[in-house]
């Protein structure tokens, strides 16, 4: 039984995946371009392994078919947009992902972002750096109107943080009301044309779907108040890229914050827009979060290579999402 | 009666303060050469006013020997190591002061930056600008320990918002032991050595007294975890700058932020390490505190010239401060 790791860094801070792997004699390949797989590289590696311990590369119908021995994916995170689930089910190979180890870690890191757009910090640091002083004026939390898009683990993390920030206005939309969020928090629930229109600092928390890919295009941006900043560390493409690339070059917009890219590692035009935050797809990557995401994922592929009962199976609505085109 | 406005910017996003000093008829100046003053430059400019509305320039001995007619300061903002209080005493030279208005804008600042250097998306950001793409581990809030040195109202705003962050362990310092501080928060009450051998993330907000200048040096900088982080947002030279480069040029500390300096603008040394976050003196520079610091100080201003009793006179302590070095 062989598996193969393709999610880059693995193991990095806490051996334990490794060591999980080892102690019920499994062998393991991990990734040996150490960067984020093309299909066709994944293709190339994949021949011979049962389990694929994966990370956001591309598992299509193309990779099955080179990998005759596949029998489980487990994914090290939550999105499932990387995975043609019904493929995968077609050929009997299991899914499984670990849905709440991220989101913490990436809750964290949207507060700190909004605070740093709303204060133009990421700005000041580049121009420091380069000597030149200039006091940027910025605004404060709770002077401004939140809109958050997608209130499931991730943006009710995000929810929870801003209790501590004496009660910004909050809008929320997602696919679905939630009563308990309602109920559990200070927020209004609006349509999503409400926050981009109303909403000074719009996060988004969502997965990508066939839905949510180019959810957010031009119009939507140009709609948004000529200050007003937008974040997105859930998945690349749900804001088109060249498009916002585009309208910040026109000087909409105060300020943005990209973590995740169509493609990546990210190397294109935003770079140019000194106000747009760029980091690394870094939203679960405290050391806490990735090493669950690690252990849980490596736990599931080995509860599966030793017949023992799964705990992270991927839920039949992440099946319905992609039957129907949700 | 001539006011003279030294901080700048100033009634940039609100013309208030400038109406109110309009509307009783008081003529001003805001300073000419758009910049933070040397003494000399206010030596040249401040004669003839009554009254300075001031920033954080130094008002020394030697400006208020040439400044025959000042009467009153009022300064914009809370620290007064810029005003020589004792020498305006004995001159007969009222000083006001807004303490309470900076304070929500540099709490909300802090968090923002303790956020931004534990997922080092300063570095990341820098890095992706110049088309480098390296994927971080970082730390959470509630996983480290958070060292506040000063508990006043801004160290108290900080730990206001470190409640929506499920409990970091939380060590705290200030001259005095409040008990109210210990009751409201779960906080540790430890001497100044203990944060800085202790604490992952530590951040001061003192005042810049004789008992503070230079109160962080090399060997307590030294002392500090490898790993940890600190964070100036009070008062310039409270750290030494030069240790401050020397240690982390050497490699130890994970991060640093620092948006005071002892010569603003800053241009030294610090702008070559990537790891630290440089920041333009913007801790209170939210356009809501802003506007409350300028209004407040121009309130005092109109206050004095037309003889109404003064609401923000500086307390007897401050001039204690002085006279005793402490």
């Amino acid at each position: 039984m062989k598996v193969l790791i393709t999610t880059v860094p693995f193991a990095n801070k806490n051996k334990l995946p490794l060591q999980l792997l080892e102690n019920n004699g499994i062998a393991y390949l991990i990734n040996p371009l150490n960067k984020k797989l093309t299909e066709d590289e994944l293709v190339n590696m994949v021949t011979d392994f049962d389990v694929i311990i994966a990370g956001t590369e591309q598992i299509t119908a193309k990779v099955m078919d080179k990998a005759k021995n596949l029998k489980m994916i487990s994914r090290v995170g939550i999105g499932l947009d990387s995975v043609d689930l019904l493929t995968a089910r077609d050929r009997g190979i299991v899914v499984s992902y670990t849905p709440d180890a991220p989101a913490p870690a990436v809750a964290e890191l949207t507060i700190g972002i909004m605070l740093t757009l709303l204060r133009s910090a990421h700005v000041s640091n580049s121009q420091m750096h380069f000597g030149q002083w200039h006091r940027f004026f910025g605004r404060r939390l709770s002077k401004v109107t939140i809109g958050i898009i997608g209130v499931g683990r991730i943006g009710q993390g995000v929810l929870e943080h801003l209790k501590g920030f004496d009660n910004p206005k909050i809008l929320v939309n997602d696919v679905l009301i939630k009563e308990d969020v309602q109920n559990k928090f200070n927020v209004e629930w609006v349509e999503k044309e409400q926050i981009y229109t109303q909403a000074d600092v719009i996060t988004l928390h969502l997965p990508l779907t066939s839905e949510t890919k180019n959810m957010i295009q031009k119009d939507h941006l140009l709609s948004m108040k000529s200050d007003a900043m937008i974040i997105n560390t859930s998945r690349g493409g749900i804001i088109n890229e060249q498009d916002l690339y585009n309208v910040m070059k026109s000087g909409h917009l105060s300020g943005a914050s990209i973590d995740v890219f169509v493609n990546e590692p990210y190397n294109g035009p935003l770079k140019e827009i000194e106000r747009c935050l760029l980091t690394a797809h870094m939203g679960s990557m405290s050391i806490d979060c990735r090493t669950r995401m690690e252990i849980e994922a490596t736990e599931e592929a080995v509860r599966f290579l030793t017949g023992q009962p799964l705990e992270g199976a991927v839920p039949e609505e992440e099946y319905a999402v992609q039957r129907e085109g949700l």
